[in-house]
């Protein structure tokens, strides 16, 4: 694409930066830019300039939030006693689209993962010690992702956790509802039959 | 996600303004300018100001340019007796991947299209006859998608340019090349029985 002016091709670099985005959906989203009108393209650099410059982590549990201290730490309804860990603030959206959790949670921004020099000195590890230490929580739920990085994360924090004297416990694994055993893997099938539940 | 602050949400919503950008994508690309640095972020915005302030239509093809003649119509080495009309930018990308044509370009930036109100008068028709009857041209191509809207622009536009003395030509159709027949349709099967070649 020789032939591309040179801010045009920046752009298409920029967007194709971007995870999930290839070369085509980039140059894609590079021309429908230029067909908006000046005001639009305004609005979008400004978005993403001011979400970067007064997005900040909360002071509590990390999550990303405006303010000092995010609306689910602030919120007084919300069960203290316990806190959901997850590994990204995506993950606290997916609980709250649940709205069956009451309680709060702590992003980590990452899981430990040796293999891509990520320790536990990384992640917000430090401050979910402080809370549990500190705070009158009882139950601790690790809700990492089902991986490698997810379990050994999710083991090495129960074992901090257990002896400041709360409950540590996990996500339940088993078949997705609405899945078809047929294409269910065997560990997750297995996983589902060993935890079965009397009905 | 009420949980969310006002300035991600917005930019959210930027990302999910853009084509083929679902919600859950738009959540994904913001959490990742989020994760930026501040230098990345700020490239990041300023690549779609400068892209939308700097680039223009060319002159003489109307393809996007930064300068007042784009690379293309500008390159005297070009073979200035036949123009390739096209769409949109994308295609004047996609014909110069292939390597083998030496020609000019117009581009339309839209196809006939009376279902949406697009009229050739929304189009770059007119600047299409201005060079056509102007230059040293011979032959025109059209190369408009093989839809209803393209296949129509592409008889307005013949109807309008056969007069004015030029070769009017239409790119061929015809089975793809490493297609498989039993999956091609049945009609662009039959115009490539009818286009046969001899060997």
């Amino acid at each position: 694409m020789k032939y591309n002016a040179v801010a045009l091709t920046q752009l298409i670099e920029q967007f194709a930066s971007l995870p999930g985005i290839g070369m085509k959906t980039a140059q894609r989203l590079a021309y429908h830019v230029l067909s908006m009108t000046n005001e639009q393209a305004k609005a979008f650099s400004d978005a993403v300039l001011k979400a970067h410059e007064t997005i900040k982590n909360c002071r509590i549990c990390q999550n990303f939030t405006d303010e000092e201290t995010c609306p689910i730490c602030g919120d007084t309804g919300r069960d203290r006693s316990i806190i959901c860990v997850v590994e990204s603030p995506k993950d606290v959206d997916a609980f709250e689209r649940t709205r069956e959790y009451n309680g709060l949670y702590h992003v980590l921004h990452g899981l430990i993962s040796p293999m891509d020099g990520i320790g536990p000195e990384q992640l917000y590890v430090k401050e979910l010690l402080t809370r549990v230490a500190g705070d009158e929580v009882k139950e601790v739920v690790m809700a990492t992702n089902p991986t490698v990085e997810g379990e050994a994360t999710a083991v090495y924090l129960a074992r901090l956790l257990k002896p400041l004297g709360v409950k540590v416990s996990r996500l339940a694994y088993g078949i997705p509802v609405g899945a078809d055993l047929e294409y269910a893997d065997e560990v997750t099938l297995f996983k589902a039959l060993e935890n079965r539940n009397e009905i």
